[in-house]
């Protein structure tokens, strides 16, 4: 589908360790911050999915980290769609640093749709329509946060 | 009712910040976990009470930092129940780090008995009766964690 | 000094608990933000204070939860400095709701600065040159986040 | 090497979300309280180590997640070490839940050694012979936590 997103946030002090970078497990939330904008973005209405029964849990996630991030830095989380989901989506993320050309981190989570007892699902049709709506679009963060 | 609990836990490295100390709302973590640790040792069903549509949301916390604490540090929250619960239930948290006599940090939260549309209810009679078993006791975790 | 700084942001799922409201220690991570985007904001350079071994710890924080909020929730923090700062500095914050008029959390944090040893040292001349700046003002957050 | 750890604990309110489950995140925390409990185990120093000037930053995480785990759950984390650490090191977690034979969630980390610039170092002597003398075994947690 070649969908990408980009989402913008700053690094705050609770995401630091006293390593002075921003602990592993973080880049998690930014990921899912990532993803959260990028449905929003495409008016995947997913607080509505999960009020009608479906829901999207995370069955794989990882992460390499190249480079360091701290406090204060400006982050860029390149969410990308590559191929239409089936009974599961998967998402690939890549997190710029402001000031640094390639990606400081770069990874990927797999959700699937299920119901409210986490039985697979099909794919609701009024997801597949968002994302076949921006094939190939290259979507920015709206004003509001 | 002077009923005190201990509680004991040892640091990790996601809970220290680039100032190379626990960072400062990791305390009401700490919290969470001697209150929850509490309750389990004076036998309060609190998972059975929300299955029952009975909630113990936090409606007010505080904390006051003495002397800071960091990765691999083990610390003791001691957690005490000072009045019967009536709308309201309040308990105050010590921190003492190994090696260390006084507290390093100190403070509370106060949560209501709600219902599962954030209604106050009364105090559930069986809540009731497991703190008024153990009326002026100091207890400790049990063995498993 | 009636300094008041507005924060925008968005709830994501990482800060939910199964209650389906944001976990009552989140909230200081939301005070973190926004009033790490005050000190921007006013041209503090606090990153490069603590490059020249000036801190700012958390020395007491407290909140009071009015309403809940959940995923996807946008939300309005606003920080405000009321007295200028002599060793220690109070900001007090207030958590706005879209679509609900009232706060629906406040609370305040207070700071010591101190060096690299933790002890007390007097406030920068800096900062209290960028505070007065912006006495009296209503500021809001830049458009990058 | 086969080296292998199992370290116990609950899970809390606040590492829940609003699909009653732990978020995903946490469980690199759960990871990371696994191997800091597995080094002490095996007297890796590693506070010291750090003190000395060397780190082990995470350069890769991954998580595959069966099924869920929700508050007050027991769980077992089982670390494991099979190779020996050369520039790198690599540990695999199980996570058991009490009452369920099969892991609920199954990852690794990838560590490397490096300086307080974060360039390469070489395994330390010490940290190797600490490894080397419980090849084969299986250890607990200690007591105290």
């Amino acid at each position: 589908m070649n969908l990408t997103h980009r989402h913008r946030l700053r690094v705050i002090y609770a995401q630091t360790d006293r390593m002075n970078v921003v602990y592993y497990s973080r880049y998690y939330e930014f990921f899912e911050a990532a993803r959260s904008a990028f449905l929003r973005r495409i008016n995947v209405p997913y607080e509505q999915m999960e009020r009608e029964g479906i829901f999207l849990p995370v069955v794989e996630s990882h992460c390499r980290y190249f480079r360091p991030a701290t406090y204060e830095d400006l982050l860029t989380i390149e969410t990308r769609l590559e191929d239409e989901p089936k009974v599961k989506i998967k998402l690939s993320y890549k997190v710029y640093k402001d000031g640094v050309e390639r990606p400081i981190a770069e990874g990927y989570t797999i959700h699937s749709f299920v119901n409210s007892d986490l039985q697979p699902v099909e794919v609701p049709e009024a997801f597949l329509a968002c994302t076949r709506k921006y094939t190939g679009q290259v979507l920015e963060d709206e004003a509001s946060p």
